[in-house]
């Protein structure tokens, strides 16, 4: 596995965009009424921004004479319910920048100052007003406040401005909205059913797995029954892959530096990587009692597996008759993931991932990709996971050489090779221009929880820069020394999220594990598959 | 698996060495010849001290006018074959402290100034002469320099002076010594042969493993071949496990610097653990956009699995009805081996242990220990390994409470226990006393290879210390709470050492692995027990 989004909800293509638009625009305008709503009480509050989300909205308060908690959402909810009965008029002004600086001076919003100086010269600065409120925005806007009547404030958080921990910590209120009450409700059941079934729940209930403060967070304890699951979807990613000619490797969970600058990790990566371990005595093995050169060198722990895999294939010289090759693992990774990223089994910082990379000719390529594509298929025609949606990210052609390796030619052929391979399977995809990986295109399988986010789960990628930096080579039938393609993949991504993700499904989880103290039910997850509609 | 000796060569009993005593006084004897002929060579030769060893014995020398290499064996050799037809006899002589110190100083001798001083006020000081050469020495040694004839010098090394790094560093000859010149032979011989049976080169010709520089030493690539057979080792290990009632767990590959100091690795194991990450955001999971106490906490790597595996029993609450309770994990690990320690598979820094940790009442802790040990047995019948020795060590009951857990009829009452089950079994076995684990008494499994040397191949031990260290309970039937005893077992070590070791089996490896492209023969180990003999 390589890349995948650091942040679980996705970017919106500009085409996502407006298919969104109206929900959008009509939860940025709840977030402009609860602004207002806090002035009206809190006159001396500072604002930042309050963009739409994707389950709503938030708002960003610095607010010193009080501290925000859920008590106060009735409050500000008759408030905001006034505001909302009001039925204001939402109203743009352009103003020029000097006239934008007086306003906000006036407001005496010394945030608003900052953002105003990020709007880049000669773009347009522009004001929404609806009644006694006006902040600084770009919009769209619904026409008036009375359009935004089914809302509900959610939950009170800190957030750093701008994010960064240097800087100021900030009050947020989150809230949510819908076009139509009926909307509303049925949303907030949907949250209820999910805190029901969330896995952090019900993996305790269930003791499937714990998490230990000595041990840390975000590093999780399997129990054994949790590690039955474990152990099952290992039995069936082997057999699967057995079956589809893959061999099996294993790799140590740590290494050198040098490695992690060859394939580009360091220092790209690095704050997603654990710090490193500084070894005083590197153990060349040649000298049996004594001398040996005593430079530190820096240890990390893997982020991910395809520099190991690099060296496997690397390790033993390589004819075009050990092509394809697949080498398949299920690695164990580790991400130094922040606060508050980490979330149960669906962000942790050790993943064990159902991880293979294909090395192969470009004239294997197209049968490869397509073989792996119905892989993932397949398990996802097992698991019943019947929503999905496919983002098949490509280059963009102005930023070769930049954003992108300089492979013209390469990037066009593989590209139509990959979308040849969705249009022929009919799963339904969306080709998302400027988004791939440095070093290739990229497929993510996004599939939505219970309550509505979506999460990548699978990726399915092509590589044909790395190799090269490792100098992997092998021989033609013509005698000459090629470098080959190679395809990261990890159809079950990782045992964490995925086990998380099963209890999504209806039905799984429900019915218990057939476990018992004798030992684990070898076909426990045959039996999930019944229970599924 | 806990606590293991640091040094696979294993320190001798008391009993051990009366056995072996005459072997070690012709080696030492031997080394005193070495130490001669180098002095008549090298008069400047500064001496260090020349113990005997497994294989033979070596000589230290801080020799500044020469550097040592195998070009120098032959005119030494010629030298001590002088010494060894001069037929000296060696002679003893107890002088006083300050007898001793002119002595030396008059040979100019500097490191046996030290070596004087650590001499405890009231033991015997004594030299042994043999013709001009005078050392300090406790002796014993052979009659004659005659008796030594069967030698040969074997390498050279350098090797720092008490083995600190800090210190000046030595010139150290190796050689071996026989009773006889056939016993010579045929020893040599047999190195021959491990030479050519050597794990790192029929790992390599095979295609089984790899080590990369860019990985790091100590480190193992499993190959797809050497896949086959960890696979094949592990899914012996869950089927044997699974029949025994076992359950199996999962737990990540680092924790908190907490938890090593609850169980005490930290600061007692330190040096043998890899150097701390230390991470500035310890990622707690309550704060969703900020705010969390940002003091940094350091992680290791864990070295053990048991801490993890006690945190799994803690997890939940447990009763007299889970127990005996047995948690297994083919769990990996990590150790900070220095340079020189390094050798192949046989000591490693990343290794994948058959481990598993069974809590049980002091009531059922005959019977399980007596099926680990059958279950030992089971696995050396299944591969053939028909010379192994147990050695049980126990406490010393002057010691308790300072090198040993202060329970005096808990030591008694589990020693007779352990003592039983192995008069029971009828396995040949020494017991050592006062060479137990602080925490319980244990057996180590011994295997000699085929050049001869010993490895402790497996463990089995009792742990009645660390479980009230981690406050493990469970709720008895008269609903009191009580600390359960606990087992490290491992039988067959580390997959790394036991696959090195196989190949110290006749016929295996000679074999060849039935492997084919298209995946793994499911069983390869059957196939190595059909060509045992």
């Amino acid at each position: 596995m390589a890349e995948t989004a650091k942040n679980p909800v996705q970017r919106k293509t500009l085409e996502e965009r407006s298919q969104m638009g109206d929900l959008e625009r009509l939860r940025h305008s709840c977030a402009h009424v609860l602004a207002a709503a806090v002035l009206r009480i809190w006159p001396d509050a500072q604002l930042d921004i309050g963009p739409p989300t994707e389950e709503g909205y938030y708002y960003d308060f610095d607010l010193a004479s009080h501290r925000f908690t859920p008590a106060d959402f009735e409050r500000i909810e008759a408030e905001m319910k006034k505001i909302v009965k009001e039925n204001q008029r939402f109203e743009k002004r352009n103003l020029s920048r000097e006239e934008a600086g007086e306003l906000i001076r006036t407001q005496g919003q010394k945030y608003k100052i900052e953002r105003l100086a990020d709007i880049p010269e000669g773009e347009e600065i522009s004001f929404f007003q609806n009644g006694e409120f006006i902040d600084l925005c770009a919009g769209p806007h619904v026409m008036r406040t009375g359009n935004t009547k089914a809302f509900k404030l959610l939950r009170v958080a800190a957030a750093y401005y701008r994010g960064s921990e240097k800087n100021q910590q900030l009050q947020r209120i989150y809230g949510t909205a819908f076009p139509k009450r009926a909307q509303l409700e049925e949303w907030l059941e949907a949250q209820e059913e999910a805190k029901r079934r969330d896995h952090r729940k019900i993996g305790k209930d269930m003791q499937l797995f714990a998490f230990d403060n000595d041990v840390g967070p975000g590093l999780p304890l399997w129990l054994p029954k949790g590690t039955v699951l474990i152990e099952e979807l290992e039995k069936l990613a082997r057999e699967t892959e057995f079956e589809a000619g893959y061999l099996r490797v294993r790799t140590p969970h740590l290494a050198k530096e040098s490695l992690y600058r060859t394939s580009g990790h360091l220092p790209y990566y690095a704050e997603s990587m654990f710090p490193p371990m500084e070894l005083k005595d590197d153990g060349e093995e040649t000298a049996e009692d004594g001398d040996s050169g005593k430079e530190p060198v820096k240890y990390y722990l893997k982020a991910m597996n395809c520099p190991h895999h690099h060296k496997i294939f690397s390790a033993v010289p390589r004819s075009y008759r050990d092509l394809p090759m697949r080498l398949a693992e299920y690695g164990c990774c580790y991400r130094y993931e922040q606060s508050g990223e980490l979330m149960g089994l669906m962000r942790v910082r050790s993943m064990q991932m159902n991880d293979a990379h294909i090395y192969c000719t470009t004239e294997q390529f197209a049968d490869e990709f397509k073989a792996v594509n119905e892989m993932y298929l397949k398990y996802f025609s097992i698991f019943g996971f019947g929503k999905y949606r496919m983002r098949f990210s490509t280059h963009d052609p102005a930023k070769l050489g930049d954003k992108y390796v300089d492979e013209s030619e390469l990037w066009l052929k593989t590209e139509d090779m990959v979308r040849q391979v969705l249009d022929d399977s009919g799963i339904d995809y969306v080709e998302v221009a400027d988004e791939a990986a440095f070093y290739g295109p990229k497929i993510d399988v996004q599939v939505g929880s219970i309550s509505g986010r979506e999460f990548t789960i699978a990726t399915n990628q092509v590589d044909f820069a790395v190799p090269k930096r490792f100098g992997l080579e092998y021989r033609t039938s013509g005698n000459v020394w090629e470098t080959p393609l190679c395809i990261h993949r990890a159809p079950l991504g990782t045992h964490e999220r995925f086990i998380a993700f099963l209890n999504t499904l209806p039905g799984i989880f429900r019915y218990g594990l057939p476990l018992n103290r004798s030992g684990c039910c070898p076909s426990v997850l045959m039996l999930w598959m019944k229970v599924l509609p």
